[in-house]
């Protein structure tokens, strides 16, 4: 159950950990990289930990190499998490066929359909598995210091996970999220297959948009969406109905959504707020 | 003559530019990046140039993902151009046979040996080609006030360049350059399949440290190399051998080799120390 390291790098003063482990909820290896920024290397000290969730196609190493987050997570000594975003190699048929869904696409759900319902268990495995591993394995993460963030469907995923479990995460903060997963194409096409298409008592369940409306207190929550981004301009992302849904029930207090001017849907636009959210989550964690 | 724009992309408040252009040194189309910080927006404002070479099998695609400058270069108003490594598609025998020869290995020399010398001349495209174009096509960049950095093969680049052209460039500075290549197995191999063997002559005048014992006054560089980098440790970079020569010429005066305890050769390593870099031309630039 515990992790095999294949690499440790030195990253802005702390280290980078490749690792691997044998996942029971989403039946296979999973590999995932842990940043330990420098004040986790003193005796005895524990830091707060961020989860950054990824968007379709990635694994947890674009972000790692590209995102720019162990910057400011050296600076504030914060660990961050970068999962992987679905099971891999469980041979599945359609597993491979799009790049979103399946493999690299698994939406931070519980699949109930067959057959992905055998591994495509993201939410457990977020929620559940991977954090009860990090905690046993490295006592450096303080366990009681979590928050999440994340980019398009991780950024999704972060949101989701965040309002459905009250107290888990101490804040929330996204890139470019599909933020109403129930009314775009890849949100529909996602649920549809992993839950199947009546379902639809499960789809609300994993739509932040439909979930902010049952929330209740502060949100706290920093959204940034380029304004350059083409998913975006595709409606594939819909910020707006999540920000007016809070606002119905009352929830919007503390959510700030930055629309950045020509910013598209890269990694370029990550690293260069990636600061910003390290420093949201900060807030919260050191509270 | 004149440069393609083939995207602009939003980064750290400026914009990263993706250009192409037809260049006859190199013989072929060469693309490359260039970052325009925030600054050179203003309507009039001009700002520095930082060169940034490229290492072996790289484009100037990876180090503007992975490197970080743009960060440092947003604060400060500094671009930088990040060029290729090599011609690329000249059809030469033998051209894409290795990976630290011919394709992506240019070296930063004008081959004078058959039948590299058709078109690998990236000491004269970076040197006179580039600069030359890059100038004439943006009005915001300053050509008075030029830095140059790079990182292993462009770290000798950087250092080379610099030491052959006193006053081209106001600083110099590299990560894990080969700072002594015809004492290296690279350098020999590039040096003996762009000039030939028996050309001892040519092959001292692009080595680091044969270049430093002829130079003149105080040197202002700075040098990170990573005690974990298996390239050190297989004797390709010498860093010692180049300070020990600056030393025995007089000329060490503000040289500086930073060790820097952990680190590898990778972009993990110049992300961490991008900034310093940036830092370091910056107070040249703008003295």
């Amino acid at each position: 159950m515990s992790f095999t390291t294949t690499a440790t790098i030195a990253s802005f003063g702390g280290k980078l950990l490749k690792l691997t482990h044998k996942a029971t909820s989403t039946n296979c290896d999973m590999a995932l990289n842990l940043y330990l920024p420098p004040q986790a290397a003193k005796s005895g000290t524990k830091v707060p930990v961020l989860f950054y969730l990824s968007g379709l196609t990635c694994t947890g190493d674009n972000c790692a190499e590209k995102g720019f987050f162990q910057h400011g997570a050296s600076e504030k000594g914060i660990a961050v998490v970068y999962p992987d975003t679905s099971p891999r190699g469980l041979k599945i048929e359609g597993e491979d066929e799009g790049w979103d869904f399946g493999t690299g696409a698994g939406f931070y759900v519980d699949a109930t359909k067959d057959p992905w319902s055998k591994g495509y268990k993201m939410y457990s495995y977020i929620t559940e598995e991977l954090p009860k591993v990090l905690f046993s394995s490295f006592d450096q993460l303080d366990s009681s210091k979590v928050s999440i963030t994340g980019h398009s469907m991780g950024g999704h995923g972060a949101l989701t996970l965040f309002l459905k479990n009250p107290g888990m995460y101490k804040s929330v903060s996204a890139f470019a999220p599909i933020a109403n997963p129930i009314n775009c194409p890849w949100g529909q096409k996602a649920f549809k297959g992993y839950f199947g298409e009546d379902q639809q008592a499960k789809w609300a369940d994993h739509d932040a948009t439909e979930l902010v409306k049952k929330w209740e207190g502060p949100l706290n929550l920093l959204i940034d969406v380029g304004t350059g981004d083409n998913f975006y301009k595709q409606k594939q992302l819909l910020p707006e109905n999540f920000i007016e849904a809070a606002k119905e029930a009352g929830n919007d207090s503390g959510v700030t959504l930055r629309m950045q001017p020509d910013y598209d849907h890269s990694y370029f636009f990550m690293a260069s707020f990636a600061d910003d959210h390290v420093a949201h989550a900060a807030k919260y964690l050191f509270a």
